[in-house]
């Protein structure tokens, strides 16, 4: 055997078994596969927000004056976990901070899952948690939902019997739809294990189980600056729990992963929500919208509690790809469980949102 | 037994094992601790560049008027790998990127450690080695050092039979010797398992292994933009090594955990080299400077190939204290295998190294 089939017997048998992760095309190769300008090219993919967080230049151009990147983040990072107090009501040892939910989702799966263990994943939700759970050498277990838009909470339990954790999005990505807090809150009472909620769209619903945090030492509820904040690009998550489950997270917590601007971006935003809501507002108005001109044109459309559509197409394939020649990247979710003909779209700007209805139109 | 003790039984007895992570003082809290003024306080504990990298100002602002963190950064991170590419040589198949060299090491770990499996960490060097291996569920191995100032390519490739990996710090932290080419070579040749060798201190030595990369497939070279090129605030790091073993450290890699902004400075950074090697040719003259001078003040004072220096005093826990009281911060490492006695201090500006040279004069 050659050196390089030893190389890859040494690696651990549950990352052989993972698929190349596959990224994401950048927005500069469709320009160029299509002859479109980079600017033409809007991405409907990610669910992030359309507009820029305009209200926080100023503190970026302070940053360019000192420039004093040279040092470490404030390992502790007080002055963004104060912030996350002040928006959450959480004091400092019920708060983790993480480069993005995804690091909160990657310190979960590290304390309470790894090889040999399971996790409950109730499909289709966010690819992440079976990701986590299968790097870690953990399997996602299903729990099987009446229909792809609604989570059975006695089907999540009994699943979760000797799971070593349930992921849960709530409002769900990608199919939109919100769990009722009744629902999880039964969960995180009648499991033995780890609940991680992650709410990375609370802002677009208002609805939150951080609350139950005092009463569920096994609930963690996620959330993000890269959705409703307008902040994807500077990775800034953090996790509210009990003081307990957040020290065990903080055992294998990063010391430096959040940078020192995007800690102090992050903190400026949790501080100065004024723009963060105007901004929703108006995805919230746009999404109405959407959902009422849509609903004549397409096979289904979900109502959704997110920044994100959910709807129905006779060919997705054919559509997605029509769409994505003419600079409009959207979400192509129709081979995921239960999602067969469904497209997820992002809701943008009033503009962006005419120009994907225009070509939509002449498409169908 | 009631839940919070539930969820503490709920994690992974290798996260149980682990103590809790003790985070670095934030500069804030000695300056308040000491009553010193915040701009008084001087880090000579984290090996970082006293330099601000004042080319990327430019880059900065245009971030500052563009404000497009709304989106997330581009997965495949193009920009920065080809300014990898052109700053080491290596084409991107061969090219990691992460947050910061920390999370190189800890994909390494996820790809080959794992529980019940076992890493060799030739103490003392970096600490995230055996932190990393233990996070995953592994084992750390010693291999004997002749003095802690020497590695024994021989010793290593004992402790790494049936090991999972071998972690090398090239040149050592905290110990600022360099193992010679032939030594590491011999270590990668006769070994079955994945070598990680960690030249965060590249630029200030010179020396590196990347060259070997060609001919084995287990060797992952791992660099980092935290210190000389003076942006340990913006997480950017990378590893280097065969496309066999860049494939498997991309099965794990975080989609996201680099920010746009960070993404786009160290590129500019890599492409514009100069600002960093005059910085770097200010810190080995002062490096050489600094260890004449305290040699005939101390009872050791190490070589070193980094920008860092290792000396040795009596009574290190109140020469540190005595210095901190100061607004001086300095590494204890004097708890470390073989070390006792000694101190780690990071070589700053002329200035800084008076200041700390000025009062160790005082305390000794």
């Amino acid at each position: 055997m050659d050196r390089s089939s030893r190389l890859h017997d040494a690696a651990r048998p549950s990352v052989l078994a993972l698929d190349p992760y596959a990224l994401e095309v950048p927005t500069e190769e469709i320009a160029a596969r299509y002859g479109l300008a980079v600017e033409d090219v809007v991405r409907f993919d990610t669910n992030t927000s359309p507009f820029a967080a305009e209200n926080l230049a100023e503190p970026l151009r302070r940053f360019a004056d000192r420039m004093a990147l040279n040092e470490y983040p404030d390992t502790s990072y007080g002055e963004l976990v104060a912030a996350i107090g002040r928006y959450t009501g959480f004091g400092a040892g019920q708060v983790v901070v993480g480069c993005g939910a995804d690091e909160i989702l990657d310190m979960a799966a590290k304390v309470f899952v790894g090889e040999g263990r399971s996790a409950v994943v109730p499909e289709p939700t966010y690819v992440m948690y079976d990701l986590v759970t299968r790097i870690v050498g953990g399997t996602p277990r299903p729990a099987p939902r009446p229909t792809p838009f609604e989570m059975d909470a006695d089907a999540v339990i009994a699943a979760a019997r000797g799971a070593a954790a349930v992921w849960l999005c709530n409002p769900n990505n990608p199919t939109g739809d919100l769990t009722p807090v009744e629902d999880v809150e039964r969960i995180v009472a009648n499991v033995a294990c780890p609940v991680v909620v992650d709410e990375a769209y609370y802002e677009y619903c208002g609805v939150t189980v951080a609350p139950l945090i005092s009463k569920y030492p096994n609930l963690l509820v996620v959330r993000t600056l890269s959705k409703a904040f307008s902040l994807a690009g500077l990775r800034v998550g953090f996790g509210l729990a009990s003081a307990g489950l957040i020290e065990l997270m903080m055992r294998v917590r990063p010391p430096n992963s959040i940078g020192t601007i995007a800690a102090a971006l992050g903190a400026a935003a949790l501080d100065d929500t004024a723009v963060m809501r105007a901004h929703v507002a108006g995805v919230v108005a746009e999404r109405t919208r959407l959902v009422a001109t849509l609903r004549p044109m397409v096979q289904d459309v979900r109502d959704t509690e997110t920044n994100f559509l959910l709807w129905k197409v006779a060919d997705p394939k054919r559509v997605a790809e029509a769409l994505l020649s003419r600079g409009l990247i959207v979400r192509d979710v129709s081979g995921r469980p239960g999602l067969a003909g469904y497209l997820r779209t992002t809701v943008r700007t009033p503009a962006e949102n005419d120009r994907l209805l225009a070509e939509l139109r002449r498409i169908l």
